[in-house]
């Protein structure tokens, strides 16, 4: 039931009130569910990081119930690369995977130079990118760490090989579900879709198709944030996402007036990160 | 068992090799110990927000099973009041306390005005920072919403009324426990303690007697983090901290040599910050 269908109808007859006044509360209930800001797991180790000049969001998941706790790395950046692996050190795991949720544009991937300095970890990125690395995943794929696994499904919109990673469904994976959503959905924005095969429509589908079909109380980790925020919730940005709690042509029309500037490092970034990262290397 | 003290003891004999072998081990697995980054209660709401320009964190907690939802924000900065309150409002909390680890020399606080635009919001600082607020604590006092509470505790050195506040310890508090260190302990670092009545021994004692006595698994959130880091633990900082792993001299010689400049918000974040970041109100 959309808000502004209940906005509408609010004076219309004495029955109409009621009706909206339970359906008002049902809402608000509704909303209150999704309370959790933290995923649980005995397996799962969780770590958000961030990279404060392209305002990017790295992730460190492991599986800690595993004597090799296995780890991998979304979205890492060149410049925070010493940090994360000198933390993933620290913590005593074993990095194997760096993945990337699109080819960036505002920043270098430190996919590369991650697996300069600790041989063995291999890169991942979306087929669909048409990028090089390691292991080129395809929607229904998963990427497993230990007993845990991340799911892929294909989130194209702000580019064309966008993926969205969402933690495995299962007795023994997190719960809440954890959904890494790259620029696909940001929290209460997304990403913008006028460059890399972008398409606002395309976006909109991927977002009510792949990601608000998640259980409600699945928790958003975005590849960015301007305002400060850390974390969201399906629930949340179904209510309250200002562009995707629109229709799909009014969505159409935000997405076409946005008049941004064109991203300084895209001319760098985008050839960059189609080799993770390395110009001189080949994946 | 210091990790000095395994280092220079590695060559000493076979007997001792050994003995050091086992505590290795033993430390590792110690150190592997505490993986939990998130802390759960079915109670607990919380969120960990940034302000981008002072790299503050604000902390929002809320006692979500409870029928009024009562919320609290930890170290609120004025830029960022406005994103704050309309986050409360969406999520349906009823913000009841505005609380601050210490007075800021960085940013101004969002308490004052978060009062303004939220009438009924009571401040709360510590006694012996010397401000004004509605509810002024001491060490031992508990801050309480709903069925939750903060516990304060007086972790002077980096200004002579910092307090830290940490959630509580019983069968219906968020385990594992989480601590807001305020600028006492930083993530891999802390507070400088070179003026508002710093002192780097007592620094040092503070966060020795009152942080690291706390559970190794205690979640460790912090006022500020300048690399990126989210959360830390009390097991990590013990172990990695490249300051206050050191003894007590060696720590005070790193203090007095870090020559950092002058604040440049101090002669108007520190009196605004003393009367709750609004000049022109009593508290």
């Amino acid at each position: 039931m959309p808000l502004q269908f209940i906005r509408s109808s609010l004076f219309a007859s004495p029955k109409n009130l009621l009706r909206t006044l339970f359906l008002v509360t049902k809402l608000r209930s509704l909303a209150m569910g999704s309370y959790t800001a933290s995923s649980q797991s005995s397996k799962l180790f969780f770590r958000q990081l961030f990279e404060k000049e392209s305002s990017t969001y790295t992730y460190l998941l492991a599986d800690v119930s595993h004597p090799d706790k296995p780890a991998l790395l979304i979205d890492p950046v060149d410049k925070t690369v010493d940090r994360d692996l000198s933390l993933v050190k620290e913590l005593g795991l074993k990095l194997i995977y760096a993945l990337n949720t699109h080819v960036h544009a505002d920043h270098i991937t430190g996919t590369g130079l991650i697996k300069t300095k600790s041989p063995g970890v291999k890169s991942i990125i979306s087929k669909a990118s048409g990028s090089k690395a390691d292991i080129l995943v395809e929607p229904g794929d998963k990427v497993s760490f230990g007993d845990l696994f991340l799911e892929v499904r294909a989130t194209p919109g702000h580019t064309s090989g966008c993926v969205t990673y969402v933690t495995g469904d299962g007795p023994d994976q997190p719960q809440p579900r954890m959904v890494f959503t790259g620029d696909a959905l940001l929290i209460r924005g997304c990403g913008r879709t006028d460059f890399q095969g972008g398409s606002s429509l395309q976006l909109y589908k991927s977002v009510h198709s792949q990601i608000f079909t998640l259980p409600k109380d699945t928790l958003i980790y975005p590849a960015h944030d301007y305002k400060g925020f850390s974390v969201s919730t399906v629930e949340e940005e179904m209510l309250y996402n200002p562009r995707l709690t629109k229709n799909q042509e009014t969505f159409k029309g935000i997405m076409e007036n946005l008049n941004l500037a064109y991203p300084k490092m895209m001319g760098i970034a985008v050839p960059a990160n189609m080799v993770c990262g390395l110009q001189d290397t080949t994946s």
